[in-house]
């Protein structure tokens, strides 16, 4: 029989297959090459083929030239684009503001044939510095309500350039999951005084059932109510609202974390396409206090979105605890 | 400059690419062939393949035997199950039901080789009966609160038969998005004591940008904060808020429409992957006098919707205005 879970933060239920259920090897993730052009602009000497950059990890004082151990540039095709004012306008009952925000690329490595998964957990922890030195740098412009950032790999799962690399988006809204997460938070608050993350993942690490890893200071598990297959979710063991409050220390934990996840479903899932995205709290909201930041990380296995975008309603097919017993397994 | 846009009834908003906007033939749909083992089981003579058949437009008087016109037969693989009981659970934070509902398929032609495009618009009406005769009979069990029509054509959008079908789940809630609509719809009543959908229809027609085709009984547009490039939204002219209302007469313009904006986005979209979803009011909601049905049609061109599931933020690269433009001057 299978089971309609809900989430206890969201609040929206899950069909969860519990028989049939398919294991790692009934995936065949899409293996689509990215076709490049031939010289990749985020590769080292191709420094001038991107906008100028905004950061780098340089040991001389040259900038847009080779020498870095990662470089951060605006978009060249940014979603959102850099201007003064919103400009709000209305017309009847249709809203509209202009796309105001700030669109940047975190190139990983000079090396184009490294994803993140192969680089060493010292590279790692620079390029998480670097999410957190943009993040605050972006974080301190008054237009924006939200930074916003998130890996795609491989094709299927949105990736254009093949060279690893994370995006970073400013923006002068909320996601609307981030508020759903965030009224979540609240809600579970109001009733019961606790933080939902640091409950579930006390819940979790008594259980173990559904728990991937651990260090010191982060948790990696498959979500009770996970949308889809292998859904894993990486979050600081100790309260902390937002990203950008990440230590010295604790960025080293992460980079391991993060590494050791990416490298099982690499092994597991014969290196699948995925996605990730930072939650973190709003940079102005009333509720920043009760979220607990994490990390959502979505293996693309499955081709079934459209029906979920119209419905909001998703079928997993792989329950969270026989994805965590299968990533537990892998050694890497 | 891109722009943001307010959906006005779930109140999210998408970032519309204004600049580089993609056109038709910017997108290459996927054209997976869809592998059979020889014997397709919805095909005419293969009636045994399948669970015994519920519903079937006959002349004879025989059951799970050729000789039909449409065929609906209990989904082999379910997504949910028939039981007696939902069995609510709780285990500490976490919320669990049994998976009970029904989950069933609609054949929509013997014809293994067409299309819902490609069926007369007679079939199509048989076809639209079924739906309703269906939803009718499944909506008068109390076990359930919502009844779900939906239609994946092509590998890409999540079909794994080839054989033209819909699918209908009967669900013991109401899935998330749709409680997302009727709360909108309620939010906007409550303040202008007027249906949203009467009012973007009225609004849509007398601006005609996002105007694609009409007829007597509905009209087709592209929605002002289209969530994906080249979405499509068929709604009923005339406020009804239950499909399961709708009269003989309307069910010839329903064929007629859905079948001129399928062969539209066909010849225009070089026969691409789509969703199609009924979002129709709930079974036993005080919501549902606000509602007002319609169909919510999206092709499968893009591949970010990884992204798109973590954040419920969208970046359309086609605006609805071009995308209707090109729709309209399709030839079919």
């Amino acid at each position: 029989m299978p089971e309609l879970r809900k989430d206890p933060i969201i609040g929206c239920w899950v069909i969860i297959a519990t028989e049939r259920a398919k294991r790692p090897n009934d995936f065949k993730p899409e293996k689509d090459a990215i076709v490049g052009n031939g010289s990749c602009p985020f590769c080292e000497g191709n420094e001038k083929l991107t906008p100028p950059e905004v950061d780098a990890d340089r040991s001389s004082a040259t900038v847009d030239s080779p020498g870095w151990l990662t470089r951060t540039v605006p978009n060249k095709y940014p979603a959102l684009e850099n201007s003064t004012s919103l400009d709000k306008s209305s017309s009847g009952m249709f809203d509209v503001m202009k796309g105001v925000g700030l669109h940047e690329v975190i190139i990983e490595s000079p090396d184009h044939d490294k994803q993140l998964a192969d680089l060493s957990v010292d590279q790692i922890k620079r390029v998480i510095a670097v999410y957190k030195r943009r993040s605050l740098i972006l974080g301190k412009d008054e237009r924006f309500k939200y930074v916003l950032i998130f890996k795609n790999y491989g094709l299927a799962a949105g990736a254009s350039l093949e060279h690893s690399h994370t995006q970073l988006i400013s923006l002068p809204i909320i996601p609307r999951r981030v508020i759903g997460e965030l009224e979540g938070m609240k809600r579970y608050f109001d009733q019961k005084k606790k933080c939902v993350f640091c409950d579930m993942i006390e819940q979790e690490s008594k259980e173990g059932k559904r728990q991937i890893c651990e260090n010191d200071d982060f948790y990696a598990f498959c979500p009770f109510a996970s949308r889809s297959p292998f859904e894993i979710c990486i979050a600081p063991k100790k309260h902390q609202h937002a990203f950008t409050d990440i230590s010295e220390g604790q960025i080293d934990s992460f980079a391991k974390i993060l590494k050791d996840i990416l490298m099982r479903i690499k092994v597991l899932l014969d290196n699948p396409p995925y996605n990730f995205i930072i939650h973190t709290s709003s940079l102005n909201g009333n509720t920043n206090e009760l979220c607990h930041w994490h990390v959502e990380l979505m293996p693309k296995l499955t081709k079934i979105a459209g029906f979920e975008w119209g419905t909001g309603f998703y079928i997993n097919s792989t329950p969270p605890e026989l994805a965590s017993e299968c990533l537990r397994e892998v050694s890497v």
